[in-house]
């Protein structure tokens, strides 16, 4: 068996007042090349508790489409218990981000990110302003 | 301390039209076994976005309620952006996929995936048609 | 590259009838203290199926917000199949759980947690009575 090691790199995404989906795949991607793992795991996790990660099709209508489902799940125009004590107009985007969750696991295999043909990894901000989202990425496994 | 190993596996399941959840603890099982790996980490990780990963218990009331719960979060009686542009009749299906998450995160205690004692690993297929969903299994830890 | 090490651990919280929230960020992060690890990836797993798993910010209005949101999406109100068979009260309990799914992962930077500073891992007991709930954790990565 061939010995394990990991790389670790910091992500930043620029998005808009949420919920905004953006695509990371391109700095995943690049993340694993400069890992030259071949081989396992990547762990990645949105710093901040307004934030989430997940994957789709990144195509206009499916983000549009996720952006009103989000809104569904906690809309701004429900009262927040947030609000009362800290009135900073962002308990949805709390309530959203904790929902969806704040990582994924993906494999690489053969050197690369191993998704669907039209899966792509995404960050979304829900808070409610423009925000430089940080992601950490782990990456465990064999060199290639 | 230990050497750290890791193993990968791809598991395939066929599933009927969404959301159709099927129980894929013993393949995943059969990967820790066939790891030989005594303590862990297992990563599993849907592939296409079109479908998610979570554990439930697998019998078939839990199996209705939650796709009941997954058809409330994104009916296919709604409109969709998607749809407009593809017409594939499955935007519902990409953002009930989006909001499950496609990965989960399982401990290898004692050779064997620890989970409750009425605890099983699902595959949920979202799409509007049968699909053979691929899951890619990364397992790391030390030998038994 | 310095070699990859990992370690195991088991944490327990009680927690009331659900939805309820514990922080469980203190336990999380002795943990990393225990593993000397410096860099490296954290996967936490709630063993069993009404329980779950995230991260927010743990004050009391978004701990509100997201136990109102959480019964927002399975009401004990409504009707559950799970219930027909087994007469245990905790339908909405099992689909809640597998909705915000098992796990997370997160990054360990200079020995650390790596989290927002707003930003608290926390465990959500979603069954119909009190439940001790218990996460495994296994952390890896290069020794400090």
């Amino acid at each position: 068996m061939k010995p394990v090691f990991f790389f670790s790199e910091s992500i930043a995404v620029r998005l808009q007042t949420g919920p905004d989906i953006g695509n990371i795949t391109p700095e995943i991607s690049q993340c694993v090349r400069a890992s030259k793992i071949g081989i396992g795991s990547l762990c990645a996790t949105m710093i901040g508790s307004t934030g989430s990660l997940t994957t789709i099709e990144f195509e206009p209508g499916v983000v549009e489409d996720l952006k009103q489902a989000i809104t569904r799940l906690a809309s701004p125009d429900l009262e927040y218990e947030h609000e009362k004590a800290w009135h900073d107009g962002n308990g949805h985007s709390h309530v959203q981000a904790a929902l969806l969750g704040p990582s994924i696991a993906l494999p690489i295999r053969d050197g690369q990110l191993k998704l669907g043909t039209w899966q792509q990894v995404v960050a979304i901000n829900h808070d409610n302003q423009p925000r430089t989202r940080t992601i950490e990425v782990t990456i465990t496994g064999t060199l290639r």
